[in-house]
């Protein structure tokens, strides 16, 4: 491809882009794609002969476009939103049109640098005192992984070095709540430590960690000659966006010697709001964060933020120095590659430098209390209506509902009801949200926060749920 | 940002990589910014209000451009290249515009059709069996740790389901040459092994791992009680691009039951040019391979393409099955969340689909054959000119040079000299490259294979080394 064809076909996309966004609002949210049919669209094999990059774009079109469930949706309601804003599109084509691999400082200082810079940025946004230092890692299960790996070599001086976890006296165990994502167990186990070490510790009635639960828990793991290695506590859990108190479960750290690392991907953005702290308070004690701008912030992925207390055990543990490696300037400066798992490193710290600067701290401000505001304005409705009910305190932005229809009594059936009702409003391709299971009910999660997301479209999902849910 | 003035932007920033692209030469390849310099033009925090992305562009090309290692120049001969292609540039662009999360297949079901049909795509082209099944991963450093931990679960029975690697009775070994790359290590220590079971097997005469080593190796840690759980080969080394011998290594692999686990980061690419796969016989009887088309190929980061026999072990090792990421579609499809360790999944399919289609099969091997031919002239021109050596074989882009000015002896000497000049050519910004060590001799690579670069660069090189050796 010449630089002309490439400025022909470049404008063609972003006008695309520019139209897909400014169209969205009428597709269908899911996309409704049956398992097979996009594959069967497309060829065995690749062309042996180039291709004019317009059919390219034809078949995009054609094959990928339907297959696309809309993340920037206004009434994309599931999971977390995962937000692409406009300026972080341009900063990440910047990127890609430089294409220079940030793996050392000499690789490209400014990749490096920035880096530096805007991990800073975003540290003062949040709220963290100058005692932290960020990196960019792939994604927050990447973080927590690396937090594991952390807590695992500071618990065992460093039995990487000798005969690994293999060789360690007292087993290590790992500690989080019932409610934690996913991606911590996950960690543990490829840490190597073992799903007998890792303790799930219960919840209260707000879906937080027990602090007495987890007191006992060290305990009695101590008596058995175990050794506690790491916690990690969350702020703003994936089901219901509840937050661990880090107070009390700092103290039993430090006291028990464990590593606590903090999951904040989703609700830490809310930070930058000063008023939403206080579900964070005690985060200064703590030994690591992850807070991811690719969810609520906008960058895309993958852009999870890592803030560390103590930089010195991740680049212990994560650095190498083979000769091929080894630049003029390796010590004056900071070479990423000695602060996560990969080696290669895309130059991202430009779309989030994009995205900072064109939307300010605070536009950016504005839009996460828009979020919450409408969050609020829908716990309200629901509160109101009979036949509902919200089965969790909402602190951000997600509302966790449930529909009980007169009369109905059987918890079994109720849950099938709520799935259901969900399912339909999926299906029926207006809007999207996910369900879960939270102490043994079926609960429906509502969560806002899409970029385009206004407080007509939640309007119009409630409506939508209610219609579907058949009150 | 309006899509509006996303259009006008957008447009600005295409144009601006298109004049980039074309007038990269003239530019120093290695970027001449002092340590801290970048940072010195950052302010210290992000800006209150909104700024005009004007101005964001204009501080782009006066603080970020001057700190900027040209990895696209033509005079780029350091490490390994790291193509991004602008077919590829388009193809990421779609990606960030539709912002899509591809973790799940219906979170996106062209996300992870496209991946699974490129990924076969490629597979063809690499002349790889349907046996193997291939998905993405980040890089290859991560492709490897992700090969250890399947490797050490299948060693230990799924230990990570009971006490990990904290109770398992015989010591887990693995295996790869002394010519692997760091991450191998840095993958092994990882994963909890321990630096005291990792063995790195001498090289012959061509840096390519020593089968009796291997061998008298595995029987010594046997003899020893302890249990064989992963070899690693890799094919074209990163200091000499040196290939291990497959065939034999598999035939021990299967004998001790390891896992086998192919590095070919780099020179896996040349696969595509049927010529070159002598040099991965034997690759049919390995467990996993990593070979990374965001390196010659030209996807730009992060792609590395992780092929394996059996999926099952991955995806055993690496799901998760919480209640709140469950879809209706689960038993019909692919999750490719279950394939890595990362949950959040950007969709990287989309820039290789464009550039296997912009460029056919025939395009890509013919830039292959570009670069392997120009490999063969700068060797040849080495080989007859007095002072200089070719100090390994030449079975792919890169050329291992050395220069021994005439009546120099002490080897001390003459590696400071051959450190010297290199360093001179970089930062001379005319072209860029680098030295490392090998057996003891500091050696300078000069690894041909950026996009841009053709034989007339080479030559220019050529000159330019010679000039500075001072010949
Ligand atoms: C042989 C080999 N393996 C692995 C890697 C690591 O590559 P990545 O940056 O994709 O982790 C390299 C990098 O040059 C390499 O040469
Ligand atoms: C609390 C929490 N932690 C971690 C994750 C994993 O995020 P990622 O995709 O960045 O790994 C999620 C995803 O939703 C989450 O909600």
């Amino acid at each position: 491809m010449t630089p002309d064809e490439f400025r022909a076909l470049g404008y063609k996309i972003i006008d695309w882009i520019a139209e897909y966004r400014e169209t969205v609002e009428p597709r269908r949210v899911m996309s409704h794609e049956a398992p097979g049919a996009v594959r069967a669209k497309l060829p065995a094999s690749a062309p042996e002969e180039p291709e004019p990059f317009e059919r390219i774009l034809a078949d995009f079109e054609r094959i990928v476009v339907p297959g696309i469930t809309h993340w920037n949706h206004p009434s994309f309601f599931a999971y977390f939103p995962s937000n692409t804003s406009l300026s972080a599109v341009l900063g990440d084509l910047l990127a890609s049109g430089l294409g220079v691999q940030c793996m050392s400082w000499q690789t490209s200082p400014a990749g490096t640098e920035l880096e530096e810079a805007v991990m800073d940025w975003l540290r003062q946004m949040l709220g963290l005192s100058e005692s932290f230092r960020g990196c960019i890692q792939d994604t927050s299960s990447n973080a927590t992984f690396v937090a594991m790996l952390c807590a695992r070599e500071r618990a065992t001086d460093d039995a990487r070095l000798s005969g690994g976890l293999q060789s360690i006296a007292a087993p290590l165990t790992v500690y989080t709540s019932e409610q934690a994502h996913s991606s911590v167990e996950k960690a543990v186990l490829l840490a190597g430590i073992g799903q007998e070490q890792f303790r799930t510790i219960e919840t209260d009635g707000q879906y937080a960690m027990r602090v007495d639960a987890l007191r006992a828990r060290l305990e009695e793991d101590v008596r058995a000659g175990k050794k506690p290695c790491a916690i990690v506590a969350t702020v703003g859990t994936t089901a219901t966006t509840a937050s661990d108190p880090l107070v009390p479960i700092a103290k039993l750290a430090r006291e028990y010697g464990a590593w606590l690392h903090v999951d904040a991907a989703m609700a830490g953005i809310a930070m930058i709001a000063p008023e939403c702290r206080e579900h964070w308070t005690g985060i200064e004690e703590v030994d690591s964060i992850a807070v991811d701008p690719h969810k609520w912030l906008g960058t895309g992925m993958h852009l999870s933020a890592y803030y560390v207390r103590d930089a010195s055990y991740l680049t212990r543990v994560m650095s190498t120095q083979p000769h091929y490696l080894r630049t003029a300037a390796d010590d004056k400066v900071t070479n990423f590659r000695d602060w996560g798992i990969s080696l290669g490193r895309r130059f991202r710290a430009l779309k989030l430098w994009c995205l900072l600067r064109e939307q300010g701290t605070s536009g950016l401000v504005a839009r996460i209390r828009r979020d919450l505001a409408n969050a609020k304005w829908l716990e309200a409705e629901v509160r109101k209506t009979e036949g509902w009910e919200v089965v969790a305190p909402v602190p951000f932005q997600t509302v966790c509902v449930r529909h009980v229809p007169r009369g109905l009594r059987d918890e079994e059936a109720i849950n099938a009801h709520n799935l259901a009702w969900a399912d339909r409003i999926n299906e029926g391709g207006k809007a999207y949200l996910t369900s879960t299971v939270v102490a043994g009910r079926r609960i429906v999660r509502v969560s806002v926060g899409s970029e385009a997301t206004e407080l007509s479209h939640v309007k119009k999902l409630w409506a939508l749920m209610q219609e579907t849910a058949g009150t």
